[in-house]
C-alpha cells in the first residue's frame, strides 16, 4: 500500500476546502467601499479558517513523512479527519454572517473540535501500526499542542455565550500556537532521515 | 501507458465531489440552534454520501494499486464511474432537502446502482485485460459484496414508496458492508507483491 | 523543465471543470418524478460536455505522454487551451437552460471550436518542439479527426439557426468520432517506446 | 522535506482558483445573443484573472523547479501567497460586475500588490535558505519585473479614482510585462541543471 494517492486525495480535498471558502464572500451590489463594510466579519472568518487548513495541512504533510505504509484504518482515519474539516466552509459562513454570535461561535469551535479528536485518531493510528519507536511517536513527543487544543476549544465553545471576544481570542490563540513553528518533526526528520 | 494520470485524475475528481457536497448545506439565515433543525436531513444524506464516495475512493485505490497497465477502454469505463459518482451531489442535494420522500429516495438509489454497475464493468475490463490469474482477479474472490450491492439497491429503490426507512437502510447497510474492513485485495497483494 | 506540474496542474482543471459542470443542474423545489422534467435538457447538455471535456483529458493524456521536454511556449499553449476548456460549464449551462435554442447552440459550438484550434496549437508547439520525427509527429499522422472536428464544428454553429437537431446532431457526431478508439497513438508508443 | 506535496496542494489550489472564477459569470436568463452583452465585462476580467493566475502559475513551477528542500517558512510564505490569491475570484467578480468602477478596480490592484509582495516574500526565504549562489539566486538576477510590478499596481491604484482606462490599462501592460517569454531561469536551469 503506498501513501501517494492518500496524500493526492488530501492535498486535493484541503485545497478544495480552502478555495470554495472564498465563494461564502458574496460579491455586494454596490461598488463603494462601504459596501465591502458588511463584509468584514465574513472576511475576518474566512482569514482564521484559511490558517486553520493551512494549520491542518502543514501538520498533515509532516505527518505523512513519517509514515512508511498505509492500511485500511488509516485510511478511514484520514476520510474521517477530511471529513470534519469539510464542515469548515459551512461554519466559517454561518460564523461570519451572523458577526460571531454565540451560537455559530460554538458550532464553529465544535467542528475543529471534532476535527482535533479526528486528527489524534489518525495519529494515534500511525502510531500503532509503525510503533512506539518510530518517527513520529519521536517527533510529537508528549505532543502537548495536540492535548491542549481540544480543551481550549472546549473552553471557547463554552464561553462563547458569555463573551464571544473570549471565545473568538481563544480560536486564534490555538491558531498562534500551531502558527509557531512547530520543529518537533523537522528536527526528528533531520535526524533520523525515513529509509525508504 | 502509465497508471498515474488516471489516478491523479480519478482523485481530483473524487476530491471535488464529496467537496462540493458541502455546498448543498446552505448557511441559516438565523443565527440560532433552532436554525439549523431544517438543515438535519440534509447533514445526514451529506453524511451517508461522504461514505459512499469515500468508499469508492478506498476500493478505486485498492483496485487501481493492482493495475499494471491502462488502455482506452480502461480508461472511458472510469470516466463512466466517475460520472455516475459525480451525480451523488445533485440526489444528495435533493434528497436531504425533500426529507428522504419516496422519489428522490429511489432516484439516491439508482445513482448507486448505476455507479455500481459501472465500477463493475471497470474491475472486468481491468480483470480482463490482466488476465484470470492476475492479482485483482485473485483479490476479488467471487466478489460477494460486489454482486450483493446492485440487488441491494434494487429492493431499496422498489420499496421507497412502501418504506421510507426500510429503503434508507438498505442504503446504510450497504455502506456498513463496504466498510467493515476489506482485507481481500490487501491480503493478496501482501502475499503477491507486484512486480514493478 | 519536467511536465509533471504541467498534468498535475491540467488534471486539476479538467477535474474541477468536469465537475462543476454538475453545479448547473439546481436541485428542484418539488419532490415528484415529474420536478425533473424540466432539467432534462440540463441533463443532456451535461451528458454531452462530460463526453467532451472526458475526449479532451483523454487526448491531452495520449499526447502529454509522448512530450519529454516543456517550454514556456507549451506552458502557455497549454493554458490557453484549458481557458476555452473552463467556458465549458457556462456555455453547458445557458445551452441546457434555454432548450437548445439557437443562439446558445451556435455558442457551444464557438467553444468548442477554439477549444479544437488551441489543441491544434498546443499539438503544433510541441511537434516543432520535438521534431516531425518525434513519436507525435508519428502517431497523430495526417490528423484527420483533428482536422474534421473544426469544419463540422462550423456547420454546426452555421446551421443552428436553420435546424437545432441538425446542428445538435454534429456535435454528438463529432463526439462519436473521437469516442472511437483512437489507436495511433497507443500503437505508436508501443511501437516506439518512449526513452526517459 | 520534500516539495512534491507543496507543489501539489499549490496546483491544487491555483487550479481551483482559475476556474472558480468562471462561476462568476452567472448564466443569463435570456437566449439571445442581447442577453450576453452584460457580461462582457464579466468576461473581460475574467479572461484578465486568467491570465494573471496563469502567470503566477507558471512563474511558481519556475521557481519551484529550482527549490531542492521546502521548510517551514517556506510552506507558509506559499500558503500566504495562495492566500491572496485565492481572493482573486472575489475581486475579478466585483470589477466585473460594477464595469471597472473606481473602487472595485483600485481593491483589484491592491489584491495583485499583495499578492506580488507575498510571491516576493516566497522567493527571498527561498534564496535564503538555499544560498545567494543558487539557481534561482543567478534566473532572477536583479528582478526587474519583480520590482517594478508592484510598483505599477500602486500607480494603477492610485489612479483608478482619475482614469479608469488607465488603471486598466496598467494591470494589462503589467500581464504583458510577465507574458513576454522569460527565460531567465529556464535558461539558468539549462545552463546549471539541478544534481538531485
Amino acid at each position: 500500500m503506498n501513501k501517494g494517492r492518500l496524500e493526492a486525495f488530501s492535498d486535493g480535498v484541503l485545497a478544495i476546502i480552502i478555495t470554495i471558502m472564498v465563494l461564502e464572500i458574496k460579491v455586494p451590489h454596490g461598488r463603494e467601499l462601504a459596501d465591502l463594510k458588511p463584509l468584514i466579519p465574513v472576511f475576518l472568518s474566512y482569514v482564521l479558517s484559511f490558517i486553520y487548513v493551512g494549520i491542518y495541512w502543514n501538520n498533515h504533510h509532516h505527518m505523512m513523512h513519517t509514515v512508511r505504509r498505509v492500511n485500511g484504518s488509516i485510511l478511514w482515519a484520514n476520510l474521517h479527519l477530511l471529513f470534519w474539516l469539510s464542515l469548515i466552509p459551512f461554519v466559517t459562513g454561518w460564523m461570519g454572517e451572523n458577526h460571531f454570535s454565540p451560537t455559530p461561535l460554538a458550532l464553529y469551535g465544535v467542528v475543529l473540535l471534532m476535527a482535533s479528536i479526528a486528527y489524534f485518531i489518525l495519529q494515534n493510528l500511525i502510531i500503532k501500526s509503525h510503533g512506539h519507536t518510530s518517527l513520529l511517536a519521536k517527533a510529537i513527543g508528549k505532543d502537548i499542542k495536540g492535548k491542549i487544543s481540544p480543551i481550549l476549544y472546549l473552553i471557547a465553545i463554552g464561553s462563547s455565550w458569555l463573551s464571544q471576544s473570549f471565545s473568538g481570542g481563544i480560536y486564534i490563540l490555538v491558531a498562534l500556537i500551531w502558527l509557531i513553528p512547530d520543529k518537533r518533526i523537522e528536527r526528528t526528520i533531520t535526524e533520523n532521515p525515513p529509509k525508504h
